[in-house]
This record gives structure tokens, C-alpha cells and sequence, in this order.
């Protein structure tokens, strides 16, 4: 069952190498944990336009999900509400519930702080507790949409408190099962075949072979097994690949 | 005077929070220092018709670089070059000298080897020192698309030996200016309305604050300035900056 995900990141600081986006890893990490199958993640510039067109480009799958991440602050370079407002073609309107979050975390209102209450019409604001900025939840179409800041520990505090309880009571909720096997001795050419093999006797099981080089003279690879269906599927595809490979003269490991 | 770049990330392990894109920061980075403006990086799984579609969509903008990564290896779940060519309408073709290259690496090729020399009709391919999987290099439009591997150490290889001479050849390459200043005791929403001051003294320098939580008692932010134009600019912009803080009784370091 699960959901299809899109994950929007926003952000100069992504595109010119001063940040690596971990909050990417982090949430598709939690999504794949409850059966969300994230299907693309797309990062963009601090600008209106990009955000609105990135939004535009993730909806075309209609996803049940669609997550973005950064542009909440209260600086001019947060931009993220008014990219959401303008794709979706929403008014942003003061929402009196996220004032009076802002004013009981800082005191005094100032135009910046206002600008983060600033909401799409007819959105609810988001809690968070780790920091100022509101995450917001809205609806398009079918897609629930969650704008969530990008400072780590707030995103984390959002999503934990509000996205991830929505999510269970809004769909069927079944990991991703996963198996994993270090392999020592068979390079990845030569593995190619037994792969092959092994996704013709467990279809509903995923094999990605990662090469991680060479160590003491042996060409190493890391064996990732995924599938939404079934632990005990994906438990026998590991055993039966890890048979063949023992028996081609490799050598396995379970990390 | 620079040059607009896309980059498209393939690899569903980068979707299930197996593995953060180290990749793009190190690519973003690369860029940046000569004068790539990448305007959007795009994560897509290891389907034929999604790294098409991803491919086509970044194509949108019609940069001068659009750099691929992941999906050459020799394995089923590496579709990067048949995806490449369902897009562009070109067909695999069996390349000589990725053949040559192939067979001196590892000896005996086999149909999982050979795979990796099927490279699309026209392109070049690009020697690979760390590993087997050539890079490509194909132009589309007025677009360079450039194919290298998701391995960190071969992908690093062949942006230095190929890409890199490539593109110094190619455009007027300046780098992207940047300062940096970590500002103690003023919180992001008082900062904002300094920011948008010295945006009007510096049209042409990028000012971006980043919250990095309180320490002793004291909210910590990193503001990092950027510019295609002018490192004097840049410079500049940080000391006004810097003095406005100190006097409204901020503390400022530069790290």
C-alpha cells in the first residue's frame, strides 16, 4: 500500500557546495520507515519563480505526499510561502494562530517576524517547537503538502510532532524491508549475472550492488536488498545470494 | 562569464536515506569556484523512464552543463546511458575505444561489461583512472551533457581529467566570491531588516543568514555573502555588515 513522496529542497546554500543536504536523507529515511516511496527530490534556488516552478514540476506525479524543506525564516532570502502561494495561485494571509506561536517564542512582533505567519489562505500552521518559523500543512488536489524550515533540528521537531502522525492516520503504513550483505572477491561485472538471477526468482525483491573499491586485494561491494511486499522475501533473496556467491569462491558478510 | 548548470543524481539509495548526496556538494562546489551557477539538481531512481524524464526537465532550461551521476556501472539497476538515449532519441552504439579501455582494465569482457561501452550513437566516451565504467560526454542543443559514474572516487576522477579542461576551455570562467561571518547575540528576525539595508547598498552581493541554534544564552548565526562580480564587493558588503552588528551590540567573528 504505502504513499508516493516528492521532497522539495530549497536553497542556494545546496547548489554551490557549502551545505550537503542530509535533511534529504533524514526524511526519505523516516518516509521509506513507513512505506513511503519517495519518487523524485528536487533541489532549487532561494527565488519565487524556482520554488513555484520546482512545486509545479513535483505535483505532475500527484504525489499523496509532497514535502519541501527550507525558506521559512523571517530574512528576504525565505521565500518558500510566496513560491507556494504563487504556484497554487493562494493569497497569503496573516494567520492569527501561527501571531500568537511567534509572539509567545519572541515577544515582540516586528515585520519580520510577521512575514513567518504569513500563510496560504487556508492552510494550517504547523508547531514547532524547536524553533520560531511555523511549518504550514495545505491541500492540492489530492496532495497533502507539508512546508517544513530547513534548520535541521526544526524540520526534525515538525515532522516528528506533525507529519509523521498525520501520516499514520492517513494511509496503510508498511516499512521498507531490507537486507544487506557485504561481499569480498566477486567484482561487480562478474556479479552482474547472479543479480540477474536473482530478480528473476524474487521479482518483488529490489538488488542494488554498491562497489565500495578494493581492500586487500579484493574488490568489496556493499548488496542492498529492498522490497515494500515482504520480510521473508527479501531475508531469502539475501541466503539464496549469499549461497551463490559462497560457492563462486566469494566471501560474505552481514554488515 | 560563467556558465548555468543542472545536475541530475540517479540512484534510488539516495531516496531511501541509504546515502546522502555527497556527490552534489562536492559537484556544486567544483562549479562554483569557476563560475557554474548550478540552477537545480534533481535525485531520480533507477528507472529508464525517470532519469528520461528527469533529464528532460533539467534540459528545460537550457543550460550550458548538464552533469548526470550514477547509474554506469555494469549491473540491471544501471539504466544512466539507455535512460540518456530514450530521451534524446539516440541509440546505444558499442564504442571501440570504451571496449579497449574496458578489456584493459579487467581482462575478459562479458555481455555485464560490454554493457558499459554500449554508449549513445555520437558521444565520447571519458577515461575512468579510478574504476571501469567510462564517463560521457555528449552535446544536445547548445547543452554539454557530461555522464560520470556514482562512485565518489571515479566521479571526482573524471570531472578533473575531463571535465575541468572542458569547461576551462570552453567558458570565461571567475569564481563565486564569498565571505563569511558568524554573528553572536542579534537573532535572524531583528538581523533581517540590516540584510535587506545592505542589499540595497550591495545590489550585486547575495547575503544569506543560516541559524545555528544559541550558544551561552547568545542566538549564533552564520551570514555568508556571495558574488559573481566583485570580490571587493563582497569584502565590503562584510565589513558593513560586521560594523552594523557591533554597534547595535552584536558580537562578530569571522571563521
Amino acid at each position: 500500500m504505502g504513499f508516493n513522496a516528492e521532497i522539495l529542497s530549497i536553497g542556494n546554500e545546496l547548489l554551490i557546495g557549502k551545505t550537503t543536504n542530509t535533511n534529504l536523507t533524514w526524511i526519505s529515511g523516516r518516509l521509506a520507515e513507513i512505506g513511503g516511496n519517495v519518487h523524485s527530490a528536487l533541489t532549487v534556488r532561494d527565488e519565487i519563480d524556482e520554488i513555484a516552478a520546482g512545486l509545479k514540476v513535483l505535483l505532475k506525479s500527484r504525489p499523496d505526499l509532497l514535502l519541501t524543506n527550507g525558506g521559512l525564516g523571517p530574512t528576504f532570502d525565505d521565500k518558500t510561502l510566496q513560491g507556494v502561494s504563487y504556484a497554487l495561485n493562494i493569497c497569503l494571509k496573516l494567520d492569527e494562530t501561527a501571531v500568537a506561536w511567534i509572539k509567545k517564542k519572541v515577544g515582540e512582533l516586528n515585520p519580520a517576524r510577521l512575514k513567518m505567519a504569513h500563510l496560504p489562505d487556508g492552510a494550517t500552521p504547523l508547531q514547532n517547537r524547536a524553533g520560531t518559523a511555523p511549518g504550514v500543512h495545505l491541500r492540492t488536489g489530492d496532495t497533502n503538502v507539508f512546508i517544513l524550515p530547513g534548520v535541521p533540528d526544526e524540520m526534525k521537531a515538525i515532522f516528528r510532532d506533525s507529519v509523521d502522525p498525520f501520516l499514520h492516520r492517513n494511509f496503510m503504513l508498511q516499512p521498507l524491508f531490507e537486507a544487506s550483505l557485504l561481499i569480498y572477491g566477486i567484482p561487480e561485472s562478474i556479479l552482474a549475472s547472479y543479480l540477474d538471477e536473482c530478480m528473476l526468482m524474487f521479482p518483488e525483491v529490489y538488488v542494488k550492488s554498491h562497489p565500495l573499491g578494493v581492500e586487500e586485494g579484493k574488490s568489496k561491494l556493499n548488496l542492498h536488498m529492498t522490497s515494500y511486499h515482504d520480510k521473508g522475501r527479501v531475508e531469502s533473496a539475501a541466503a539464496a545470494l549469499a549461497k551463490r556467491i559462497r560457492v563462486m569462491g566469494g566471501r560474505v558478510k552481514t554488515p
